[in-house]
Parts: structure tokens; sequence; C-alpha cells
């Protein structure tokens, strides 16, 4: 194994975060690197800028991706990593490569025998499942809901299947699409079943709440339209 | 709701860790606890020593769970929360209720219109979901694979139907069984599947993994008896 390193870097996931919000270990690794992948270089450059990297911004080389990037694209940091350099792979929010792409960066590092380490940061998906209240012990996070209703179908199906199991049911959607989705849930699940939101996680207005679908439908609740993560489980 | 706050504080997952490897957030959270309820006292305690906690260990309340423990039975912590006082939850290692118990606590807090505040900390099933180059916008922790063979059975056919929709496959195993899970794996998959190792995360020994079942057939790999991740997933 060569001497490079791939670094799995959180990011913020609110404006809110600042350097206070990350370990110290974290930031002294940061602070050594000079390469970064990125989903969002501007993300990406504001978050180094926040942790008060010691070197200026224009020395260091941010290359960014999109979904259909092949890894050999990030010339620079193929390249350093080539050379036994370290390299930061980022999001541009939360943990790379979980709900977000960069996984296949990942794979690449793995084919050439080049290390990777992945830290510690915020993740929506394992926040909201802790101050659910539901059995953590096994859960599935399906991402989106489809849209195509015949799809949307057998992913109920499935998710019904997966609670029969006793599996808690993770469920993630655009900010704007939060009202539409809770909805949906309400009016697809037996009442019994209960309902987790999490909104807002590491933000001002953040909101962590368990109810029935019974419960919910009395309450003609609103979700605001902010970063937000459903749960469907039993207590 | 009362001004009662149910902290959800995460532990370490490595006896290399220390203070440095929280944010400075949670650290001044856990400055103002003074009210613990804790999977293991002895680790919570570990815990408030390292992050070194303004008050002498005999003026913090420890109490102690098990699976079986009902909430009610947090009497000091449960009379806390109900005089509008601020309560940590934490587990022996990691952050509380993610393949670990502490649940019922949280759903007692939710029932009692108690609010619930999930920190960021170190999570295994996350770091290792992050390391495997697999796709992390679906996924499916199993927890442990069961002894009995007709009920391990029907969870490889639940693995390997969720592989068939691109859902990363997690499982998780005591040090003593990684071997003889590792095994399984190989010998119930087919060839060209991948499997993710990670191993002793956040540790001296820390290493992540990923080959083909084909690839770890031929390397005839032993695992340390170190804490471990098992992912199944196509890069």
């Amino acid at each position: 194994m060569s001497k490079a390193v791939l670094h799995l870097i959180p990011n913020f996931i609110s404006e809110k975060q600042n350097k206070d919000s990350f370990s110290n270990e974290l930031i002294s690794v940061v602070h050594q690197l000079e390469y970064f992948i990125a989903e969002k270089a501007k993300s990406t450059r504001a978050f180094i800028k926040k942790v008060e990297h010691p070197l200026p911004l224009h020395e260091i080389i941010v290359e960014e991706y999109n979904h259909k990037s092949p890894p050999e694209d990030f010339l620079y940091a193929i390249e350093g990593l080539k050379q036994g350099k370290q390299v930061g792979l980022m999001s541009e929010a939360g943990v790379p490569c979980v709900a977000d792409p960069g996984n296949s960066v990942v794979a690449y590092a793995h084919k050439n025998n080049i290390k990777v380490v992945p830290y510690i940061g915020p993740n929506s998906i394992i926040m909201a499942l802790m101050a659910s209240g539901f059995n953590g012990q096994q859960f599935t996070f399906h991402g989106y809901l489809a849209h195509d209703e015949r799809v949307q179908k057998t992913q109920i199906r499935n998710i019904e299947n997966g609670l029969k199991y006793s599996y808690a049911q993770i469920l993630i959607e655009t900010p704007y699409g939060n009202q539409k989705l809770f909805n949906k849930l309400l009016s697809s699940f037996s009442s019994d079943i209960e309902l987790h939101i999490s909104f807002d996680l590491c933000g001002n207005q953040e909101h962590c709440e368990t109810r029935s679908i019974a419960d919910w439908k009395r309450l003609n609740y609103h979700i605001p339209k902010l970063p937000c993560i459903f749960i469907l489980g039993k207590v």
C-alpha cells in the first residue's frame, strides 16, 4: 500500500455550525490537506475557511465532481494520490458517500490500494434514528420515495414488510417536498405505526418528535421547509 | 413542552480517543450535565473524567440501565426531568440507541413532551458505509446474523434480495465471532458481490478494505478479534 490516503471529511449540515462543531482531531487533519475532491467546490472552500486552514485559499486545490465524473477526472487529486499525497473527499453537507455521491472515488481508492480513512461528522440519518425512540438494532434507509406511483407502491409495500420485522424505516425529502411526503405517509400507513420527524438538525430550529400516525393526523401538523428526516417504526 | 432536555451523548469507540475526539460544542454541553442514564456506569464515568467535567465525580449522578429497565427505574434522572433538568443518555460505546439499547428512554421522553437533542459522535456503521465505496443512497443495517440456521437462511435470502435493489447490506459481529461471520459470508454470496470490512475504527489498528468475494477467498484473510463492521454491496 502506498503512503497516499483518501480522507473522508465531513462538512457542516447547518449554517449555525462552525469550527467548534468538529473535533480538534478532525481539524488538525484538515489543516494538513492541500487537495480536495468536492461535491460543491463552494461549500468545501467555505468549510476550509471556517476551520481556519493555515494555507491561503488559492494554494489549496479543490476539484468538483458530479454524479457522472469518473474518478480519473480529478487530475490533480489522482496525480497527488499517485505521488503518495493526502487528499480530502467532501460532500456539500454532512459526511461524504452516505445519501450523497462520492462513493466512486472511494471505490477507485480501494482498487488502487490507497488507504481510506473515514471521519466522524454530522449525519442526519443517524441523529434522527437516535432521537426517534425506535429500535435502532435494525433499520433501512430508503432515500427518497419515488415520484412514479407504481414504483412508490412497491416501496411502500417494502416499508410495510420491513416494519413487520421491526426494522425502523428511514426516508429523506427535499425541504420543498416535506409536507407532501408527510401527508403521503399519514395516508399510507396504519394509525398505530409511529412516525418520527427530525428537522433542521444542528440548526436554530432543530426539532425531533415521535407520534403515532393517528396522533399526527389529529394535529394537522405543518413541517417547515427545512431539511427533514422521516422514520417509521414501532416503539 | 417543559424546559427538561434529554441529551443523547456519544461515547468513545476506541481507547485511543480522548477529549480531542469530540467537538467543543459537545464538551460544553456535557460539562453542564449533572444527571446521566448509562448503559454502563463505568464507561460513562470514564468518559466524564476524560472530557474533564468541572464537577467532582461523586457529585454527578449516573444511573445504569439494562435491556429490561423500564424508564421509570431511573429515579433520579426521571425526577430531574420532571423538575425541568437536563439529563444525558449514554451508551457503553458510540452513539446511544443505534445498534445499542436506550431507545425506551427516548420513547419515554417523547411521550412526556420532553425535548430530545441528539449529538454528533462516532458511529461505526456510518463510518464503514462511508469507507466502503458502495452506494450509500440506500442501505439496511441487519445487526447480528442469527445463530439458528433456519433464521439465518431467511436473513441471507433477505440480504440477497436487498442487494438486487442495490441496497448496501450491513452486519455487525462480536470481535470473537468475526472470522466465523466472514467465512459464512464468503460461502453464502456469489463471487461478484463485494464485501467491505472496517475494523478497529478510530483505533490504532483501524483498517477499511473492499474486495469481491472471489478476491477475499483467494487471500485466505484473517480478521483480528477487534470490533468489525461487514458490508455487502455492489460498486
